[in-house]
């Protein structure tokens, strides 16, 4: 049985685009990779139209459903944060829409747990494919915290489908800028590889005196390596140990959990999903997992359903 | 009256090479700059040679006395590290001489107040300057709290001239790090001043919520420039103020900090010596400021002179 491609949805990030043709319930059928918002700047719709000619030809010209970056202030056109506490099921009637065939999900904002300014731009779609498809069991009722882990992790707290309010926590962006420049991690020559024991190392580091700053734990990579008690291939892990820990730590410190015992939703990629699952799992917390390119596809082909039904009242 | 030119003083740090010709005092008659230890390697001699021969031929084959990472593995020749608590006059049985007339100056390590192994090269030198040339009010007798700034802040706690132990904080490197390839901090075209008002604000944040992470508090430095709360040219004062207040914070907690009201002494570079000294008065403590550059020198000179001595007995 062929399924029928009725949308292409869109992740657009401020690096990276995976556009794909779905069915209509947001399974994908054909996936193609393109520039990210930051490189398509000026040109979103010669980048779109060139990525997708061909499944318009097969397909006529199928509605797009674009979440991410390309709806901030440099993307294609501007979607306004809505406000936190918010149904995810409210983000249908923010959509912006810089072409007939084209609707761009708007980004969240909140005032977070420590009183400053947040925003998202791409995880409100996770959270509503989520909670839509039924994707994380428990998700869509009663409280939950989810954690969305990458370069800009968001911890997300959640209550009968509103996101009540969230935090964002750059541990993805520090541990490349640490791993990438600085010779506390590594010399350049070094190749990188994920050690599950160095990882647990640093985790355990993160937990050791829970008062004392990260900023001064960070330095142990290099002297743990000089001391010839940490190899130069396991500091990287030790790293991410130590900062997914602080940032598990924090998180667990900062947003309501939910029932004592009850699972964190993870919604990323596997690999950031297993590591975080295990810095829980440290922290007596179970984890239930959820891939966040099938949250977003998800999420998109509501809004498109929404709108085709909408349209047919 | 001209000073007697007596040796050459060199601080050859990683990235940099302070070369003088000095007084018996360690007083600067003629400064110049060169590559670091990074960029010197393997040309040890001829960088310094090719740097002072001209003082040779006005005052003869001056003896050479050098500190910092020229002493490390990767230096001209390794001066094993001094183990802590170590006396800052033993530095002088320790010198290690790569040429008849050149001596380096050898690190320190210890165990830290983390249980952790930790190193200084270069700043040993400066606190036998700060001790032996009575630069810092009461350093030399009793139990003082010492702040060296920089990339690598170290924090040094001495009894009686003994170094009993100290701790490394990237403090340095981190805001580095963030202020040159992080959009959280700034876009490339902003240009990067000091704003003290907004240096006051990071440090009141480090200061708020202790018990929670810096990793959970660095994206409002994006959050509230994106909200209007922070200027574009003000981020990178907020994230200074935040991390420099992080940093003291956590040193204040791990060492010992002599007497109640007692000062901390700090040496380092007037614009560093100045902002820690503010970040201290924050957290209630007195600073004593110390310049790092006079301190390394006056270290040297010491070791000239004692080294003088000794070949007269």
């Amino acid at each position: 049985m062929t399924l029928p491609a009725t949308f292409i949805a869109g992740d657009w990030g401020t690096s990276n685009l995976r556009l794909a043709l779905c069915d209509e319930h947001g399974r994908v059928l054909e996936m193609r990779k393109g520039p990210g918002a930051a490189e398509s700047r000026g040109q979103f719709a010669e980048t779109l139209d060139g990525l997708c000619s061909d499944w318009r030809a097969a397909h006529g010209r199928l509605p797009v459903l674009l979440c991410g970056m390309v709806g901030s202030a440099f993307g294609w056109r501007e979607a306004a944060y809505l406000p936190c506490p918010a149904q995810v099921y409210e983000l249908i009637d923010a959509l912006v829409s810089p072409r007939a065939d084209v609707q761009i999900v708007p980004g969240m904002k909140c005032t977070n747990p420590l009183g400053a300014p947040d925003v998202m731009r791409g995880e409100e779609t996770q959270l509503l494919g989520a909670v839509s498809g039924a994707l994380a069991p428990g998700i869509e009722a009663g409280k939950t915290l989810v954690c969305m882990p990458g370069t800009h992790t968001k911890w997300v707290s959640m209550y009968d489908g509103v996101v009540q309010e969230f935090l964002t926590v750059p541990t993805g962006e520090l541990f490349a800028l640490l791993d990438k420049h600085s010779v506390i991690v590594r010399d350049p020559t070094t190749p990188v590889v994920h050690r599950a024991q160095e990882f647990e190392r640093g985790l355990a580091e993160a937990r050791r005196h829970p008062e004392i700053p990260v900023l001064h734990k960070i330095f142990q990579a290099r002297t743990l390596r000089l001391d010839g008690q940490l190899s130069p291939e396991g500091a990287a892990s030790w790293i991410s140990g130590l900062l997914i820990g602080t940032d598990v730590a924090g998180a667990l410190q900062l947003l309501e959990t939910g029932a004592p015992g009850a699972a964190i939703q993870v919604i990323g990629t596997s690999e950031l999903v297993q590591v975080y699952a295990r810095a829980l799992a440290a922290f007596g917390r179970p984890a239930a997992a959820v891939d966040g390119g099938v949250a977003a596809f998800t999420g998109l082909a509501y809004l498109h359903r929404e709108l085709e039904r909408r349209k047919r009242l």
